[in-house]
């Protein structure tokens, strides 16, 4: 039984964060499936102890090296009005999505399809870590009457995430400024104000 | 360089048939990557020529065996009203995606975000096979009077099909009646109606 205990992570040092960029670095040239702990170890120049000591298991050690990669939140972007604000937002999402980064999310999503520990790590890492980022988006639009206050970020997220995903999954089209404004304007947009006239309903 | 000629498919012959469903029972077993052309053969008693004829790439037969498996867009509900019309298709969307099938659909997502000729092919069979069910259900509630006529099918597409996709590859919660409430009342129905307010604006 796999545990996640490398979601709330081992003491930052930097030996830690050498065996995570290095287990990073693996994920995106061979995947999940193909990665050992050994390999990492060697690129790491780390004792197999050390790694197995702070990681049991190779899911804890991916979770953690996505934790390192994308843990930190994105700066929310400030442009006067929610529309600027979601733009912003969708283009630096595609952005990441066609990255180097992004096709290491979508490489490890089929083997956290199967794999409980990974699909809680990716959630966790790329999902709920930029609810911040969509909170203050969300306040700030509210507080200029744009939205009422209570609007759930969680929404934004979800239908966000979902659309720049799957369509970069699918490779259904282009992740490019059309797009962004379709995204915007054709369904987030509706989707948030739709909770303002529930609001006043 | 591969092609998609198994998009079109060889004419269907129960020999063809027999391939197609063998090539799904090793996609559903051993996945995309582990899928061998010739293992296909020995479980369809079939010989590798007549396979290496009709798909000269596994990326064609893996396209004609999903072709094969959702081709048929199944019957569109008709409940009366576009809600429930959009409850039913959510449900058994949701269905879909916890089923054997959904997870043979999840599984090819990654060998699809590195193939293109894998990703067309998922494009082509679990969306827009579906576009003329989207389309009936669009086209009644238009005649009922709850949507506009010339509401695009193709934003129920995406949303659906985004929403469920995410939910089930993040594991991001249940895919129960709860979510496709949610799914319906939330996005769906706002997005939908939206596309009728900016008709009369």
């Amino acid at each position: 039984m796999e545990t996640a205990t490398g979601a709330v992570g081992p003491a930052r040092t930097a030996r830690h964060e050498a065996i995570c960029d290095a287990a990073f670095q693996m994920l995106s040239e061979v995947g999940y499936d193909q990665m050992s702990m050994d390999a990492v170890a060697a690129r790491a120049r780390a004792s197999k102890a050390t790694i197995y000591r702070a990681w049991p298991h190779k899911a804890d050690l991916a979770v953690d090296a996505l934790t390192y990669r994308f843990g930190g939140a994105p700066e929310p972007p400030d442009t006067g009005t929610l529309r600027g604000d979601l733009l912003a937002l969708v283009t630096m999402a595609c952005q990441l999505a066609q990255s180097p980064d992004g096709a290491v999310v979508v490489g490890l999503m089929s083997a956290a399809a199967r794999n409980p520990v990974l699909s809680q790590a990716l959630y966790e890492c790329a999902y709920r870590t930029k609810r911040g980022v969509h909170e203050t988006i969300i306040n700030r639009a509210a507080a200029r009457g744009e939205l009422p206050a209570g609007t759930d970020p969680d929404l934004l997220h979800e239908v966000l995430h979902a659309l720049v995903l799957t369509r970069r999954m699918w490779a259904a089209g282009p992740l490019d400024d059309d797009f962004a404004v379709h995204v915007v304007d054709d369904v987030l947009l509706p989707v948030l104000r739709h909770e303002r006239a529930a609001d006043g309903r």
